[in-house]
């Protein structure tokens, strides 16, 4: 987005994720960048739970299904409707700051079991999030502007796609963090599907991954 | 809901909100009516700011506007995407418990101003939760189910008429809360935009309002 010109405000969300540590990864890369303003929303998504993400479901481990979702299902790390829930919430902030384009880094092609990371779902949210704010003038029944945008430039690329791209941008890889259950020093597990497809990603984008894995994992 | 035969989980939000009154005058009121659970999640809304109800903007008081939002306009009282954001998270409790029903106590008819409260909002949204969703099966491309349904069935009724339908359901209004802006004790200004409505609905109903207000207003 900042290649592209736009002037960007960044925003995380502490929804009671086991995985905390992206948070701080967060901060650091948005520092790195250069944005704005980086803003942490609280939504204790474990008040409603459902998900080995804020649950107490285990996070599954070595899984060969991490191979790009091919098998269809919808995995035990889906926190029930996130995506539409940060969005929404991203859609409020845009408002509060008058801004009108909202960038997701949702990816379908690995994570194909997640319904939230479709054009189909975006394009349909887009046009709730339209109707559902001031963005929607209800004197004129047109929209104010051309309403609210949903970026999602991740989202048809492979892992190792995103990772060129980011690199020939400037991410600084070392800064930022996968893991979906990282031990206490954030250490990544190297083990659960986001370890997985992030690793694979390095390996076939052929970059080196600067990931601090757990040691257990190193030394296999 | 429940006297069209629903099993009720009951959802609150704290959001920030100057008026957290209501979220004991919710749980009164859920423990009133036997729902089997009542659940409240904390998403802090102030982080984004933007609106009356979170920020330190003053709530505005003896509003004429207050009658029935004719003049057009998005009150200062209005929390961008609030009602968006709610209809997320209750669609994630919705599939996290296996229901596909949501009950949304929107009101059109005494807050026009407010655009997350009309039918084309909550039919969009619903789009969007459907395709967002595990409602909506990938392989198949075609929903699971009839997929989430969001039932509004407060959405067309005068306050008077709401009062009314309460009533003969056994809603014990001594247990509710409307006001943006109570005092420490909880007790209602009386003046601000959702007082002088609710105040109003009473007497349109013809029924005694049970209402603790403050004492400055009672003395007026």
């Amino acid at each position: 987005m900042k290649r592209d010109g736009y002037t960007c405000h960044a925003l995380s969300f502490d929804y009671g994720q086991r995985h905390r540590h992206e948070l701080a990864a967060a901060e650091r890369v948005a520092r790195h960048l250069g944005v704005i303003q980086h803003r942490t929303v609280a939504v204790d998504l474990r008040a409603i739970g459902g998900s080995a993400l804020t649950a107490s479901i285990p996070v599954p481990k070595d899984r060969p299904e991490a191979d790009g979702g091919r098998a269809g299902e919808i995995p035990v790390t889906y926190v029930p409707a996130r995506n539409l829930i940060f969005l929404s919430i991203a859609v409020g902030f845009a408002e509060t700051i008058g801004a009108w384009d909202v960038a997701y880094g949702a990816n379908s092609m690995d994570y194909s079991g997640y319904p939230d990371c479709r054009w189909p779902f975006v394009n349909a949210f887009i046009e709730a999030a339209n109707l559902g704010t001031k963005a929607w003038d209800d004197r004129t029944r047109r929209h104010e502007s051309a309403g609210f945008r949903v970026h999602a430039p991740l989202i048809n690329l492979t892992k190792a796609q995103i990772i060129r791209l980011g690199r020939t941008l400037g991410v600084d890889y070392s800064l930022t963090h996968s893991c979906y259950d990282p031990d206490e020093a954030g250490n990544a597990c190297g083990r659960c599907d986001s370890c997985l497809i992030r690793k694979r990603g390095f390996m076939e984008a052929d970059l080196p991954d600067p990931t601090r894995y757990a040691a257990a994992v190193v030394g296999r």
